[in-house]
Parts: structure tokens; sequence; C-alpha cells
């Protein structure tokens, strides 16, 4: 692809680095913003720069935050007793969505998935192991995606953990709520027959 | 969809308002922009305002370019007789890729488009009309898009550049190459039959 200026070359190479965008799309955007007045690509180009700039991550569970702490660690009505360790930020937003999880978080930041090169010392795995150690954790909740780089990271902070005596478990695999039986896998099916839910303990929760 | 910081936020809701881009997909971009190093989202960032701020378009086309005169037009080797009218610089890059067209280029900003309030004084339809009152243009080939806003915006310039001496063309219309008939609609085989091309043409052509 030509074009006829550096600037939108430079703009389109940029916007086309962005995870399923490429070339045609990126031209799109940059045909949009020029489109626009220029005071909304200003604040487009201030509010990129001072995303990274300017951002911070929770000390305590490495969430992204505006201060040391975020506000789900700061909260005080959360129980700091259990930990929900998730992938990345968009999972908590998507649990925090729920609103039935009132306990607090840890952010891997990833996966293990030796094929992209992300081995365990990337992630945030040994402050979850010293926040174990320390004693004040009853339960840890793995909340990762079940894929096969779910299950091994899964397998791994698991191993790290199990030395302490705490509950670990995982978020229930089964057949979604509102699917037909006809249409779920049969790995999916068979897990969500032999770890089955006694009737008596979703009538007293929902 | 709630974010644990602000600057999240604003960075999610710059992305969102281009064009097929949602929260969530904003949001991946954000995360993506977040890992990777932070002179990654200056360039980025440092991209985005000067395309704005340094852009200038073309005084005799109206293409974008660095300069005051692109450099289609600024080419001697290029037939200044002969203007392409297009709709916008997609378009002027999508001929260019072609290989097959030495003229110059008007590119209008726009088509006729009464529903989202674009009426003939917000195109570059005047400063096409002086070019050819100049009586240095001998055709002008209109390549704008084949629906109804396309062929309203062809028939207005056509009306106001009628009164001159210079032949006015279509881009043309037909089966596209490599595309089976029983597929084509009834209007483009009926057009496609109606303006047929003498064989003879094709091979010299070709």
């Amino acid at each position: 692809m030509e074009f006829s200026s550096r600037l939108i070359e430079n703009a389109v190479n940029e916007f086309s680095q962005l995870p399923g965008v490429g070339k045609k799309t990126a031209l799109r955007f940059v045909l949009h913003l020029l489109r626009k007045e220029e005071s909304a690509s200003e604040s487009f180009s201030d509010a990129v720069l001072r995303l990274r700039k300017d951002i911070c991550f929770c000390n305590n569970c490495h969430n992204i935050s505006d201060k040391e702490m975020c506000e789900i660690c700061a909260n005080p009505h959360r129980d700091a007793s259990t930990i929900c360790v998730v992938q990345d930020i968009r999972d908590v937003m998507a649990i925090e969505n729920t609103g039935l999880f009132r306990g607090q978080y840890h952010v891997l930041g990833g996966i293990i998935s030796p094929m992209d090169g992300v081995g365990p010392a990337n992630l945030n795995i040994e402050t979850l192991v010293n926040k174990v150690a320390s004693g004040s954790i009853r339960e840890i909740i793995m909340a990762l995606s079940s894929t096969m780089e779910g299950e091994t990271t899964n397998f791994y902070i698991y191993k790290k953990i199990a030395p302490y005596d705490i509950t670990v478990s995982t978020i229930a695999r089964g057949i979604p709520i509102g699917d037909e039986l006809e249409y779920a896998d049969e790995i999916t099916l068979g897990r969500s027959i032999q770890f089955r839910i006694p009737y008596s303990n979703q009538l007293v929760r929902s």
C-alpha cells in the first residue's frame, strides 16, 4: 500500500500494530481522525500518552489503578482472605460486573505459554505465593481460561501453594446457562456430570 | 462497563470513537498498549498528533499531501488534461495501485448525501468546475461509487461541466473479472450487455 503522505503512512503503521487491525482498517481510522476537528486528535493523542505515562499498578493485587492501592483492595468491606486469581484486568471487570464476588483479586498479567515465551517468572506468581505464605489467606479461587495454557498455570500455582493450609478451588466448568444440552461438547458435558452440584445448594444460593 | 482507572476509561472512550470500534475492542487496544514499552505509546501518540497538525491538502487536486502540491500533481510525466474524479484518498490509492491511470486526480472529499447533511457546497466541486473552465482539461473520468449518492453526484457534476467542450466518462460498470454470470445481479448484467465493449478494443488494450 502506497501513501501520498509520510504523516499518513506513520499513523497507519502505528494503528496497524494494534491487535486485529490491518492496514485497511488503520487507514479508515486515520481518515476518520482527519475528518474530525484538530481538538479531537489532540485529546486522542493525549489520552494515549497519559495512559502509559501515568498508569500504575496496585501494589497488592497488580490490578491497574490510579493510586498505589486499587479501589477494590482499599475497600474495607471486601474479604481480604479470599483471593480470585485472574489473567488480566479484563477478567477483573467481567467478574466485578457479576456483582457476586466480595473478595479480592490477584492479577497474574498473563498465563504460562511457552509458545509465546511467557514463563512463570514473567507473571505475578511470586507475590501470590508470598501472600499465601503470610497466613492471611483462607481460599484461593483460580479463575483462568479453560485452555491448555490456563490449566498449566492452574497446576503450576497449585503446586506452589499446596504446602500451605488453604482451600484452592477453580470456578465451575459446565453447561452455560441457557444452552441446550445437545449442542454441548462431550468434555464439558462429561465434566458437568462428574462435578454435579447438589440441587439444594443452588436453591440456597439463588 | 466500569474501569478501575480513569486513565483507562479516557483511553477506551477515545478509541471507541473510531469507526467500527466498540468498548470491548477499545479495551483490547488499550491493554495492548499497556503491555508494550512506553516508547511505543509515545510514538503512537506523536503520530496521531502530527497527523492532524501537519497534514495539508494539495492545492490542485485536494489529495492529502505533505506539501502544497502532491507528488502526483507535481509529476511532469502525468497527463494534466485527464482528470479522474474520486470520493476520497482511498480511491486515489486504489486506482494508483492498478498502475493503469497516468492522468491526475480530483478528490471531492465526499459525495452528495442529503441524509448525512452533505450538499454540493461541502465538496470540492467548485475548484473542479474552475479547472474545466480554464480550458486545460480534455477529459473528466467520473470514478465514484455506483450507489444512489454516487450517481447523484455524477449527475450534478455533469450538469455543471456540460457547457464546456470536454469528454465526460464514467468508469465501466459490468461483471467483475473472474465472476460467474449466474450470480450477477440483473441490473449489472443488463447494463453490461447494453454497454458492451468491442472485443477488438480489449485486444489492443491488454
